[in-house]
């Protein structure tokens, strides 16, 4: 499927649930397509839908072929192009039952609507101009985020900020490509209408542009996907006893708010707004063995999967000795940890203080003592505290993907600039950078693409 | 909490999510009260919401108090009384992010809304005369139909058939109690304003009135929640490959439609509008062997619960004489049963024709056949093929208790035109009956009453 018969298939009226389903009191059903308003319209008592405004709605009941009435609902009648996917859009809201849903869907398909694909209706926003390709994706990344960070993160990129960052750099290494192929067209003559030297600052600037954003990637994974943490230990030191004071507060605030706490992500916290996923705590739970003989190799490599340990060192059981020769393991990992020392409450002061070179938090799981520390010391050691949430962040793989080939490309564009290679060769990878950057924002896309990112949203978006 | 404090509260406004928790394109928050858009008016950027006619939607984005963009919504005004809850009522539809959706409820709270309870909003449709509260039980029924004929009589009674029934009976009655009572004003004169034999006619035609309506009860609930069956026989029958064989057919329907059977209920078919549960079929897919010396009894409990016995027989294995006698042990049960004769193919025609008197359905649950003439015959058995959805059929126990009182009233109103008793004993009989009469629609109504219904409800709704 090319872009240019994905746009003939916009032809079609497409119809999907936008609601989760479950039981709740209303359901939205959204059709999008030139005969959405007409479709409805058809099997709709009330108001002649296809003589309102654009952003109306409007109480009616939905009948089916035999005048049996399906629904009570209201009917949001939305004009193209002033609708999400820039086509004629009826969104209608019927009571939330799955039976209703069901009927009305079937209904609709009957009087010759489409059931939409996943993400069918961002993609016509897509091909019909409404948002880039990168601000389509933000979409999906929005309704999945779950933290303040990942939520701003997506936000932005909805909302066009990293678009625009890249629109500018693009903008103007187009006019220098102009500029060269006009070159090309008089090349017997031997002119430079691009300026050799202002084309490699432009590229100089450009590169360090792409570096920078090359170098959110990582932040801004961290931000969209969590941080990936495991609580380590020896046997019974209380691991479970604190992952336990960690997770609780967070529960207790989320849920405050009845009726949206239902299908919270259990073993995961918020530390102002970062998400911090533990792995594997089942493990955890069940046993405190995982530092046992058999065990240990599976713990080391859980270790270097996560992005930080917390390890948890039990001053009773084990002389400071012993600790040291444990944090000494810990460092040959290379894995970023924080030391903690638990039951603070029994040990002597001189005790404490033998452990300060270690840089230990200590608290008491039990009691909860000393927790809140910890969540500053987590915070520390993925250097979140001080980043800027409202800078461009790029957090998927494929634009991080399309920004190293386009870096890369400017690198012989800057090559060729020093050494004797013909204008031609200079267009063409100047144009591959292009290529590379309009892959990012969907200037350039092919149906694999597309397909690749549009099957991954939810149907109805 | 009475009516008028009911009526007090409704002076806030509350906010809850109408659409399901969950994963899902969109989520749809509501508010409802004076205040309503007032609040979201303050952190909304977009136009000036207060300043928007009734039924418009708008798009814009949701600010937190940090300037923050929370999400980019549509927000739908609805200015009362032209509203669900007849107050102002602002619907905002985000994307379905359980962060987003938490983040905006949290604002919205924090700027003068309160969560709303269970049903409040349907609730506050009541007190405001915008349904009465048989059509508001109904909303819920509503919500919760999984087939045509569930959905058939709800959507019957909130549209309010049920209703204008009542109120045509208490209409009659009222005019001849308010006749009655002017007769004690007028007592120490004997008249007689109220014609006692037409008042008798009356009471004769309301009670008929009454008893179809009790009468419907049975046939309400079952099209309301499904007729309970259960599949009984001997172990190695064939009653898990009936089963599926009854089943399969109808999740291959039902799975027409992508995104919308995920919690499709899994023993439970439909047979032309009408649902069949089947009862711990778990039992029958773990083991055959349930009708074994242990479980005897336990299967004897099960079928008597059950409104219909499907009794599957293996031929080849039981002799006629066999299968006679399990038979009568059937009757004796009193639970109604259909005889299903498994292995129809094995069987010679004469074989077949020795069991016609016992009126079974011959199948073969393997291929298949036979399968649709057993549905045909579950449905003769349940007495449903002739019913019309369309009349008034009640489906709940709390109005059938309450036409039980009304219709007890009046037998004692009857008695008494018939009986040397004083007009204000009449009255005061009349009286009871238009109190019970008056339950069904609310217009009589008390706290612990309302409270009971809509704490049903879900939240949102």
């Amino acid at each position: 499927m090319s872009i240019i018969s994905m746009e003939a298939e916009s032809a079609d009226t497409i119809v999907a649930l936008a609601t989760p389903t479950g039981s709740g009191a209303i359901a939205v059903i959204r059709l999008s397509g030139p005969q959405a308003i007409e479709i409805v319209n058809g099997v709709f008592k009330g108001k002649d839908l296809s003589k309102q405004a654009s952003h109306t709605v409007h109480f009616g009941t939905i009948h089916d072929e035999d005048g049996k009435i399906l629904d009570e609902v209201l009917a949001s009648v939305f004009i193209a192009p002033h609708s999400y996917t820039r086509e004629n859009v009826v969104e209608v809201s019927t009571h939330g039952s799955k039976y209703i849903v069901e009927s009305i869907i079937k209904l609709f398909i009957r009087k010759g609507a489409r059931a939409a694909k996943p993400g069918e209706f961002t993609l016509r926003a897509f091909l019909h101009g409404g948002m880039d390709l990168s601000q389509a994706e933000a979409v999906a990344d929005l309704i999945a985020s779950n933290s303040a960070a990942s939520h701003q993160v997506a936000m932005q990129q909805m909302r066009g900020g990293f678009s625009n960052e890249l629109k500018q750099l693009r903008e103007q290494l187009i006019h220098f490509a102009s500029m060269i192929e006009l070159e090309l067209d008089f090349s017997e003559e031997d002119v430079e209408f691009a300026n050799r030297s202002q084309l490699k600052d432009l590229i100089l600037e450009i590169i360090k542009v792409l570096h920078r954003l090359i170098l959110s990637f990582e932040q801004g994974n961290v931000l969209k996907n969590g941080v990936p943490i495991v609580i380590a230990g020896k046997p019974n030191v209380g691991k479970s006893t604190l992952l336990n004071a960690l997770l609780n507060e967070e529960r207790a605030i989320v849920s405050d708010i009845a009726g949206t706490t239902r299908d919270t992500i259990e073993d995961e916290i918020n530390i102002q707004g970062v998400s911090f996923r533990f792995i594997d705590t089942a493990g955890i739970r069940d046993t405190e063995d995982i530092i046992e003989a058999k065990g240990v190799e599976r713990t080391r490599e859980k270790m270097k999967k996560a992005r930080l340990v917390i390890y948890l060192v039990d001053p009773v059981d084990d002389a400071f000795e012993e600790v040291s020769i444990q944090v000494a393991d810990l460092i040959l990992l290379r894995t970023p940890f924080v030391l903690v020392i638990n039951k603070k409450d029994l040990l002597s002061p001189d005790a404490l203080a033998q452990y300060e070179p270690l840089n230990p938090v200590f608290i008491s799981a039990k009691s909860g003592d000393g927790v809140e520390a910890l969540k500053e010391e987590l915070l520390n050691q993925v250097s979140l505290r001080n980043i800027n949430v409202d800078d461009v962040m790029v957090t998927n793989i494929r634009h991080v993907e399309a920004l190293l080939k386009t870096q890369a490309s400017l690198e012989k564009v800057l090559y060729g600039i020093d050494n004797p290679i013909t204008s031609d060769f200079l267009a063409m990878d100047i144009r591959q950078a292009l290529h590379h950057l309009g892959e990012i924002t969907g200037q350039v896309s092919t149906e694999d693409l597309l397909d690749n990112i549009f099957s991954k949203f939810c149907i109805g978006k």
